[in-house]
């Protein structure tokens, strides 16, 4: 790429249980947010260009990532945007569907690519139902080098702004990757339900910083029975 | 024993972190809580008749387990309990030096007692030093499953309500517990601390309880930047 994008500003959100969990067992969807968190979530969504989750979520929770709960004149759909390396969302998504309604933005799936003659398959399924495939140079078959590469595609097709919603796999690669990149998440927001989701759930780990702690504390607040807490990365 | 002790009114309460850690690497204490939540457990304590911490709890961070954050005339200590299988508790630690200095209750030292000559002659130390050694039937070599015993043998001391404050290893034997005999813990009062630990902290795993939620929530508020909840057991 001969352009050197400017620096995405990302905000990196998800809901939790007490337990450190962001969902069930193998994945499975969890209702954690109260009503209260879930319209923050939606106004934070219309603050940004572009909202990202995995693959995984955009099939599982079959998400579509709008601004719905807020009042109609304070709606601002962002760009949705999945990783789906190996092109695997349901072209009967709501994403997709939303978009062929003209209720939502067209989606972007971004891959790295394939040669693999079922991959241009789906491509081709899913551009004619209405997605947009957009190819990012891969650094390696990891999410977690990749995303410098995936960040500059996202800057270079216009996005500022950009809210990392899930799942737990794409958490954990930005928190990898800002550990090992330095200076890619601009703030997290995580709801803290209160409830325990158990041991089977899927949490998230933190590398550790060598003592330094990677990201401090700017905001607290309650919504409904749920605390959101802000913090942002230490050099910031 | 030939009573039936009263039910013990138990409380657990921790501080743990976003990422679900109670403690650093190896259980190294970690100042979790600010001063706000601090007082709010100080003030939690000074209402309960005793508070149980686990052997490494009193001997890593040698804690004085006392209500000294609350103003004069609302301070009230609560007995202090170590469950202190191997009576290793140091005998200079603040609660024996408290106790003897008039500014605390006399600590008791819960242990199944040993057969070992060097257990009789710490025994002897601890109990020349100042704390009293309290022994309890021990069901099995594990911690869960005599806790039962453990709550009896307080009952019939005349404790009626129980603060349980740690560490991770203790936490963790009364969830099991109360997951496998049921109907131990009142409520869990939970100190969230908006920062992230990091994968190598001592955490908590709750065991799964077949669909149906062990704990419910209760109650949310702040503690300038912590959140604390309250969660009672689901069939309260």
């Amino acid at each position: 790429m001969d352009v050197h994008p400017d620096k995405l500003d990302i905000t990196i959100t998800f809901a939790q249980s007490l337990d450190g969990k962001l969902a069930g067992p193998d994945g499975a969807q969890i209702a954690l947010s109260c009503s209260e968190s879930m319209q923050i979530t939606h106004r934070l969504r219309s603050t940004n260009n572009a909202i990202l989750v995995g693959a995984n979520t955009a099939i599982n929770d079959n998400p579509q990532l709008n601004t719905r709960l807020l009042p109609t004149e304070e709606q601002r759909n962002p760009q949705p945007v999945v990783l789906d390396t190996n092109l695997r969302l349901p072209p009967g998504c709501k994403l997709v569907q939303n978009f062929v309604a003209g209720k939502g933005l067209q989606p972007w799936l971004l891959t790295p690519g394939s040669d693999d003659l079922d991959w241009h398959h789906r491509r081709r399924v899913l551009e004619n139902a209405g997605a947009r495939i957009m190819i990012y140079n891969p650094n390696s078959t990891s999410h977690v080098d990749s995303i410098p590469s995936i960040l500059s595609t996202l800057s270079f097709n216009g996005v500022s702004s950009l809210m990392v919603e899930g799942g737990p796999s794409v958490i954990q690669s930005f928190f990898t990757a800002h550990n090992k990149y330095g200076s890619i998440i601009d703030r997290i927001i995580i709801t803290v339900a209160p409830m325990f989701v158990g041991e089977d759930g899927v949490g998230y780990n933190l590398p550790r910083s060598d003592g330094k702690p990677a990201f401090i504390h700017k905001d607290s607040f309650l919504a409904g029975k749920d605390a959101i807490m802000v913090l942002e990365p230490t050099s910031a």
